[in-house]
């Protein structure tokens, strides 16, 4: 049985304050006919703090998409080394215990993948499944997850290791004067998470099952416009009412599985913003208190894209964990409109544990 | 077992040849002091034709990176859904029964992907999973085959879409210069192409092993400058010589199977240029003969980069076959450098094929 092993997280040192969001947005935009909405709806979003990779004053500047794309390879190179050690270590297992790395980002782009350099420069081997996915959005988190469970599915001697780089104030559009706009320039931060799915042993969330759902023709809801300038996030009002469209495919994935949502241990999800969390609870009929751990992650790092279902789970971790057995999932919602879902159990020492950078005796994944 | 079923390929109308190209190189690139080097290599190539997207005339144009993404949306949504019914007809399936669809694209860039459209679109059930890759360029084919079949084998009831969609010329930059881009812009061209790989039945390949393989601190041979005018290819003029580093790979994976590959009975590999065929032929001790398949997709079409190895094998297919029970490889070369492989014998109706559209009552995929 696959086992997602505890993630680890990591923030830039630069700290942007809901207050100091809110004095550069009447700053910047004083003539702009909708700013007391746009200032209303950035209190709205429950966000105090958010971390980005460079400096405020660098990040309001737009130095060119080709600029911007070099600072998030840099950044990417120099931040996600560590949390994947980090990974590696909570799950006991080292770089060459790797079968496959499925990397999500959507706030930058490079071919090669930083797969590649990492397969490079951390050493792992040659034979490692490389699976980048950048057009997920904030769903990526969840896909990611469910991508690694299927693959220990089909080779259940594998490991995967999960990568997510979010740095979207590299996606910061001074032109984009939307509400909309406004709004996500005071909602998202930037964060790299790592996580390891194991295919057998370890300790963490035991994946059972796992889906997806489209909510129909919702296309342009959340979109990037690809322009010169680089990639434009674009976010129509209807999305906040999105849960109520998406909380009964969560309900029916729990039901196939012979579990009552409304009655599961722990509910770790994407908190894209603070009425997400409102409308689950609600849709759900779960007690806010269920969704403390993604509420933190929005209220302390903003709305961080595909690594926000590893920061709310290393919540959940930190707190020693629930019970054992304890019945959960775990949910990434984002562009599309997409909902990834997964259900699981906890388990502590579930099997043998190999050491890290441990010899392997084990059957080569890759055979049908 | 999984099993590849037929794919199907459609080139856009323009059709540019060798000449053609010569031509255009010889008056736009007059006083280039490497144009008879250029040249030389376009011949070389052995690509007679090519077919692209727009007419020649429009495509020499840049209209910037905006433009040129919306005309490949565009494009795609006219092309796609065509070899997405006839792929799903060679399988004997209909949209309801497809669980998830590998949509790989290098050539143009949408957020959400063009998976969440066909969804729409199509008819697609809202359950299917989403699986975009953007970033393996012409490995994403092998890659696309090797997850589908990694999918059927974590699910052996679920049936899976492939579709790859690449208009290379819309990629074209008329600023760079370098030798190795006016040989590019002689070499690619344009496709779409789909395939279903089903969990059983069906007929095709039985696909039995995959792998992958980085040859190690190449990241820079192949890539993408991303810039405000879009991606720009760049290739290292070591590219050619990659084969003699990934044939041992090739022979590795054959060996770990039990399998010699010189005595293989077909090779389905990706013909990114004439010397990649050579020099496998060289390598793996094998006939020129062999790469027959991939070699006439690179004539008649150029590098049609994921497309080429659907492009190829549907060759195979159009021959009638291999004997039953013929045993082959598959795989895709692209950044990295990386090698996307597969290993798989021909099967011809391998078990009940369902009506196209028939209702199924099957398990769900996504039980762990």
């Amino acid at each position: 049985m696959a086992i997602l092993c505890r993630p680890a997280i990591a923030v830039p040192d630069n700290i942007l304050t809901l207050e100091e969001t809110l004095e550069l947005a009447r700053v910047m935009h004083a003539d702009h006919p909708q700013l007391p909405l746009a200032l209303r709806l950035i209190e709205n979003t429950g966000v105090r703090t958010r971390h980005i990779v460079r400096p405020i004053e660098e990040t309001l500047q737009h130095p060119g998409f080709e600029a911007r794309n070099q600072v998030y390879e840099a950044e990417a190179k120099r931040r996600v080394p560590e949390v994947v050690y980090r990974a590696l270590d909570h799950a006991g297992l080292g770089v060459r215990d790797i079968d496959l790395i499925v990397y999500v980002s959507c706030t930058g782009f490079m071919m090669p993948s930083l797969t590649a350099w990492l397969i490079n420069a951390l050493d792992f081997r040659p034979e490692t499944r490389q699976l980048p996915i950048a057009q997920l959005g904030c769903a990526a988190g969840g896909a990611a997850i469910n991508r690694a469970h299927d693959f220990c599915r089909a080779y259940p001697q594998a490991n995967a290791l999960i990568v997510a780089c979010e740095f979207c104030s590299l996606c910061y559009q001074p032109t984009d004067l939307g509400v909309g706009q406004l709004l996500s320039n005071g909602l998202f931060g930037d964060a790299v998470a790592a996580a390891v799915v194991r295919g057998q042993g370890g300790s963490g969330v035991r994946l059972e099952r796992n889906g997806s759902h489209l909510v129909p023709d919702t296309e342009d809801w959340i979109s990037y416009a690809v322009r010169a300038t680089g990639f434009h996030f674009q976010l129509d009002k209807r999305v906040p009412t999105t849960m109520k469209m998406l909380a009964p495919a969560l309900r029916t994935l729990a039901t196939e599985h012979e579990w009552d949502v409304s009655g599961l241990d722990f509910h770790i999800v994407h908190a894209g913003g603070p009425r997400i969390l409102d409308d689950l609870c609600h849709f759900l009929d779960v007690e806010p208190e269920m969704f403390r751990f993604s509420r933190a992650t929005l209220t302390e790092r903003g709305n961080i894209a595909s690594c926000v279902v590893f920061d709310a789970l290393e919540r959940l971790f930190a707190t020693g964990g629930p019970p054992e057995e304890a019945r959960g999932q775990i949910a990434g919602f984002g562009p599309g409109i997409t909902a990834e879902m997964a259900l699981g159990s906890w388990v502590t020492d579930s099997g043998p544990v190999l050491g890290a950078q441990a010899t392997r005796a084990k059957p080569r994944a890759g055979v049908a």
